[in-house]
């Protein structure tokens, strides 16, 4: 098993470009630590994200980890094993000119910005909850769901771009569905894909409305295939796409939001066409009367949904993306 | 109870501005028929739904039903106590220009149109589960999960609007969370609230993205209550909200849909921050954290998004909305 | 001639659903009075908007005027002649929560609200300037530009809508365009026509970003025609149009602003196309390479655009909605 | 003067990222040849836009130009002196999947794609139009006005983008104000600035609806300037300026349009502000009165809006960005 804990220097602010950090063999365990957004550095509520995390040095990454023998075009499937909170201890804010109930850079207003706010939360896999207390003595607790918010490849076409971006490639997608026992799938676009993880969540609702998730380091277990360009079960993946026990869920990216939910749809009726012989307008028709449509973030420069539709749900039990899902969960206590 | 069965005549096509069909008073159980989206003329794959439901006779809404003494600014409490198919078949279409996989009036493009499709969908109590096979011999099976498209009261300021459109008054709002055990809270923008209901569904998917949910007509049992206007709770319910047992729901309606979000997170601030007293930016942070974001409708003049807390979330087990929803769904069985 | 000076009970805060306020002949001139948006209570920069004008109570219109013969179905055509201040000041605001720069009702945040200002303009017809004074003793003047703010007819479907509101009906278009010496066509989607007019605007920027305009009261005289359903060229004019001496202006109106862009784009490639006898695309390709797009509200409930093309780039010399506007513009000192 | 003509392997298709293909002084003339978007290879309306210019391999750029002594922070300012089309024809396409009326790679339908299609344009100086024919025998011809739809400098935060893409950083903005005479204002990300060019229109209407201009090779002077970060004049230049004899023109970019347009807005109401000593509130009450908003592409991975005020509007003959446009465009009959 390949283990990459990167020395402090070594985090990665940007996505394309880079070296690797890494090589690894498709296939094999990796374990990866994944530092929190802020670098570790906000630690208290008297703390200030914009000081010790100042744009652009948010969100360090992991990576990128060059996987041996990947082509340029094939499709390239990420299992989360295992996500392990690396601290005690989680950290969220609310930040001035940011969030979907504010103005934002790139949709400025005139209105007096919000007060910053910084919630320390301490983790408590006893109960499964994260707990913080407000400034007048309330308990806040919710639900312990370790993912990460970015998990991705290079770019297309050369670019770089930076750790808060989500695309095609992956990257600051902020959906809660990418924990432990799922599977993204992503198209390469440079040989050995150049994989990168970051942007550990403890906890986060959908949208992720505030700005930021309850943001914490990670240890995170993992384990990756490939799918040959060639192959029939490779062609429509232009658009990240996870897999878990249950459902398979199309991820859109874009904005505005309208346009990342249709590209979520149309990914997800292309790929149940495919797997179950539908025609697509049958296949359209059953997304439309049995899918699940939940908004990812609202906060990034590109905005994510994720639109899923239960495995039981497609005629024929058909074999999904040439059962890679499954081979990659392996026995069942993996995922638990 | 008040039985409300209309006439063929009878159904309304617009919101506002009509008579009572029927009076009833708060709190009394009130039985309603509500006819299918094409006014049950769309019996077959062969049909021809702009033909036998041209715009703007689709839609047909029972009511208004006069609910006495309820003032102009009041909170008007819907319980769905139970939703009963009134067919063996619902239906379901995809049409030229519609849907959020294709140009529409509101967002025209140049390319050729879609072909129109009919789906016939047979209901089947015994494994919860409607129906329909595909011109290639697959089935396709979905939950059997009955809800209204459409409840709402009549809008403010005199409007009157056809029976597609979603606004603060509710109307044509296509969230699924609007079926048995569900509580709905709408501001009364006049005497007697006007309310009415409509748009019966058996199944759909979030965002109802093909234009249509597997359509039916409905028996539905429903009671009400009012919170006044003067009511601490009643505040802020400037935009429809929902209860469940187990949750409360802010609904956004708006287009682009960002703005349906904002409304429906904004909502659910301000509502978390009154019942559990909470300064806004805490209320937000819990939000932020703990909430779930689906999507309502993509494909009518405005759009809707629920966003929903778990009542397990709130600090302190507050009570909701004055304890109506408690009080309105009565002993356990009922919603069962 | 019919002079038309409501009496302050009888103007009219919503469109669609009211008895004529006056019958006219089509053809005829008629001269009407329309007062500001703010029924003329605005007069000092120590007034409060939402005090003298609270909504619904904004944007007073004059009308319905009935038009004799008119068929549902029919294009009307509406000349301005003239538009003369009937006042010699005009008064803007900014409110809180409204606005470009702002959240709104319908795309609210949490930030702090901004704080309210007024600003009296005085009428300067002989410089053709508009004219007010800043708190820190600086003058603005901007072009005296006289323009309806809202012309249109009775909404289709027997919908009613606050006067706020623009839509294929025309409404609350907010385009500087249609001032003196403008034909606007508008579907008539009831007997009658039942036209009305108000908005008057002393000057506006492109887009209203403020959310109003140098707002006042005017005397305006119009001339009518109508260009029957059956007409070739009146067969696509589902959304506004305009047409001046030197230009076509289709007027697009939706939400988001990407959504009226299409409207109005789609609405003037049919336009070429029919007039000048171009395929589609080729319509397409000479608005493309020659067409201006500006910004006509961004702070409506719905937002407005007009796309123009210039006449002269029009192959052929084409005869424009039968030559409805050069018979009404009449002989050349009209709109000078 | 620095003459670059980039040899047929030299042109860029990334903005950022790459070593200096040339190096001038601030201040100096430059002359630079820039190809067309499709790199001069589409010759014929036979000829296959996405055989001979496949993406990523469109919009070749000329450059980067290093300006000696410019720091990071700085503000460039780029006088485009003259633009004279280097071919006597120019070409423009309507492709599948791509435009306003079309969907797209980033927001996807099911219908069927249109048709492509291909025109060469013929350019006519002695009337000052270029000039196409329909398959049908019409003529389309519209005026002559060049200008670059792409000007940019590298990215921030060490990004790389395709040269299809506007952001901040200028790059495919496609905003036809952008000819001889006009003055580009951009904030230096990287010492040097590292300027480029490319994408020469012959002629375009607002919005490049139809996804391309008139499109066409371009030899182009121009002549550059530095404001220092220091500067009062510099500390607001965030998003891209454009400065003309008559205007100052605030440049939007982003997606949705609405926010395009919000960011255009806030940046010349700073602009005002800051020029005028107005206090912002009458700084955007000047700019609501008085600009004019045009749509400069729909078609890119981000939208732009131009946002312009005369010059004559602002109060006390301010000295704008420091006089350096005045002195950039130096005696009078550089511009004609």
């Amino acid at each position: 098993m390949t283990r990459i804990h990167p020395a402090p220097e070594q985090f990665a602010f940007t996505v394309g470009g880079l070296p690797p950090l890494a090589t690894a063999d498709v296939g094999e365990e990796i374990e990866v630590f994944t530092e929190d957004c802020f670098s570790g550095r906000l630690t208290s509520v008297a703390g200030r994200p914009r000081e010790v995390a100042p744009f652009p040095r948010v969100n360090p990454l992991t990576g990128p980890i060059e996987l041996r023998g990947v082509r340029r075009g094939d499709v390239v499937a990420i299992h989360l094993v295992a996500l392990t909170p690396a601290r005690d201890w989680g950290v969220s804010t609310l930040s001035p000119n940011f969030g979907a109930l504010s103005g934002t850079r790139l949709s400025p207003n005139l209105q007096p910005e919000t007060a910053e706010h910084v919630w320390i939360w301490s983790v408590d896999p006893a109960t499964g909850t994260v707990r913080t207390r407000t400034a007048n003595g309330r308990e806040l607790a919710v639900p312990l769901r370790p993912f990460h918010g970015t998990v991705g490849v290079a770019p297309a076409h050369g670019e770089v771009r930076t750790s808060a971006v989500p695309d095609a490639f992956g990257g600051n997608l902020d959906v809660p569905a990418l924990g432990a026992g799922t599977t993204l799938y992503l198209r390469a676009n440079v040989p050995g894909a150049m994989l990168y993880l970051g942007d550990g969540h403890f906890a986060q609702g959908d949208g992720e409305f505030g700005g930021t998730a309850v943001e914490g380091a990670m240890v995170t277990r993992l384990r990756t295939a490939v799918l040959a360009e060639e192959h029939l079960a490779a062609r429509d993946v232009d658009w990240p796409r996870m897999e878990t026990d249950d459902e398979i869920i199309a991820i859109g990216v874009g904005r505005p939001l309208e346009d990342a939910v249709r590209v979520a749809v149309h990914s997800l009726v292309r790929w149940v066409s495919q797997s179950c012989d539908l025609a697509p307008h049958d296949a359209y028709q059953l997304v439309s009367q049995g899918c699940s449509a939940r908004i990812g973030n609202l906060v990034n420069p590109s905005y994510t949904v994720s639109v899923s539709l239960p495995k039981a749900l497609l005629p024929n039990r058909p074999v999904i993306m040439d059962g890679i899902h499954d081979r990659l969960r392996g026995h069942r206590e993996v995922a638990a």
